[in-house]
């Protein structure tokens, strides 16, 4: 029996995850067994939306319509995200229950490995102050001891907490976990339950921020948490925003309060000309490229196939989404 | 018998290298038996040289008097330089054949693999070009794929370059090195006598130039060999400033003809404020602490110890500088 899977591409993504006919062509050849099985049709930003939901199995998109979604897709079982985040989908009062949602968790993980290294390093190294110190043509040079044995807070512990293990593990850096339960973790030296993050803090040479947004996480680095850090910590975040208090990230960083931070991800995208973070002290800000692959459309439709099979093998798909955790 | 050590610090020297009383304390404390064969003088810019050189055996500076060393320093036998590049001194036609000279090769490796890791990925991140977009308050976003399996040509192997090559390795990154005799080194996946260099250039993903600075390796790198590397390249310095052709460098950079640049060493150094270095598309410029730990000074005096306990056991110096080869 085939299987009927819509595309809905919405400019709302990030231009990486927009999958054209090329992609779609590439990825029935990798997968020609499964691939049978299929009727693929592409839209974008609604164009055949209506009509493609009538008759649609499968439908991979960040963006699924959220009002009356049962009566408009009567066949419809499993909705793909192109984002790892589903914060945008929140809370899953539209989603019906018997529509299996995932997430694209884990093509991520190569790229936040090697970003996290690079942030590290720039961190313990004072790169931000040497970027600010270059925007006004001065020399001053600051000396730092090596990394080896910093200690490291990583927030969240999923598939990019571990890519920034990983990265922590390279530079023989120690890491801190904060996860909901509080269980070991392979990777980690130490695993604390979000609860005590406070605990945590205050040894920090630096803060990787990598959790979910969830209600549970927004503001989790809040004012009070940030202020208490070591003045000589860094702070990064890969994750979301409104994970940390950027407002008093910018009044600790522009007092020197905090050494550094490097932040990829912002509220809105793009970042406007007149965010007071474009020229905060000791800060860099990339434009949200940290754990992206340009071949990412491509790792979206395998690992998409992946679970494809298993769901044509009766088996349990991966990166299902907890409706009552929200990740 | 006791020997007389004098240390002469100049002001024309790293601040880092400036070894005071208690720096002299605490390395007698650590090396007790061998400590009890000294005398030791500290003397600042000349204060006391000219008394403390007629009864020194040995001496370490950075900056060693070149003009009748050998009348007024009878009993001197070793020089012992704070910096690992001796190119200030060259040619050594002002140093007696009896007096041998021992550079500070060594200790700089923790650091420089460091930020050899930190540049590489840095540059395949495009992280020079965010810098950029941030001081003009814009986003575009850029992809790159993971660094695994690039190519990094590292000219020079030595104690930097094999630090460099650590790096490398710690990435997946592919090593080609440019040595002067072209011989298999552990680190190298290939290697290349000097005279190849522009075999190699053509392939480089990243190049970092971490050569001592020497009459054959001056401009190593010059416009014509810039032009040789893929628009898409980077390229870190590390060593000496003058082995780069920095116009040429700054005009390709500004043209876009090369991806970034990251250099730590410049000249003069401060590097003055109307250099065109500082506003140079794509470029990091940090003030000359690639390579340097704060603990310099102790680490300087500990493997000077370890070669003067070879001094009293008749045993051969390590990083006696060659004097034909001027490295």
């Amino acid at each position: 029996m085939t299987l009927r899977l819509h595309i809905e591409n919405s400019r709302l993504s990030s231009p990486l995850a927009h999958i054209d006919n090329k992609h779609v062509e590439r990825a029935l050849e990798r997968n020609p067994a499964t691939g049978r099985e299929l009727e693929v049709t592409i839209g974008n930003d609604g164009d055949i939306l209506d009509s493609a939901l009538l008759t649609a199995d499968l439908m991979i998109s960040s963006w699924p319509p959220r009002t009356g979604l049962r009566d408009r897709a009567p066949r419809l079982r499993w909705i793909q995200t192109t984002s790892a985040g589903v914060d945008h989908l929140l809370p899953f009062d539209w989603l019906p229950a018997d529509i299996m949602l995932t997430n694209n968790s884990g093509p991520h993980g190569a790229k936040c490995e090697e970003f996290c290294l690079m942030a590290l390093v720039a961190l313990a190294n004072r790169l931000p102050s040497f970027i600010d110190q270059q925007r006004g043509h001065l020399w001053s040079s600051i000396f730092t001891v090596p990394i080896k044995g910093k200690c490291c807070v990583i927030v969240g512990f999923g598939d990019l907490g571990q890519a920034a293990g990983r990265a922590c593990k390279k530079l023989d850096v120690r890491v801190s976990a904060i996860t909901r339960s509080g269980n070991p973790e392979a990777l980690a030296d130490a695993v604390l339950p979000s609860h005590r993050i406070d605990e945590a803090l205050p040894e920090a040479d630096f803060v990787i921020v990598t959790a979910p947004l969830t209600p549970a996480t927004r503001n989790i680095i809040s004012r009070e948490r940030l202020a208490l850090l070591p003045v000589t910590a860094g702070l990064v975040n890969v994750s979301r925003s409104p994970l940390v208090d950027y407002s008093a990230l910018i009044e600790m960083l522009n007092q020197g309060r905090l050494a550094g931070a490097i932040l990829d991800v912002h509220e809105p995208e793009p970042l406007p000309p007149d965010s007071d973070l474009w020229a905060t002290r000791n800060l860099v800000v990339t434009p949200h490229v940290s754990c992206d692959d340009p071949r990412y459309a491509d790792m979206l439709l395998d690992s998409w196939f992946e679970n494809f099979t298993r769901l044509l093998h009766g088996q349990p798909l991966r990166n299902l989404v907890d409706r009552v955790r929200g990740y």
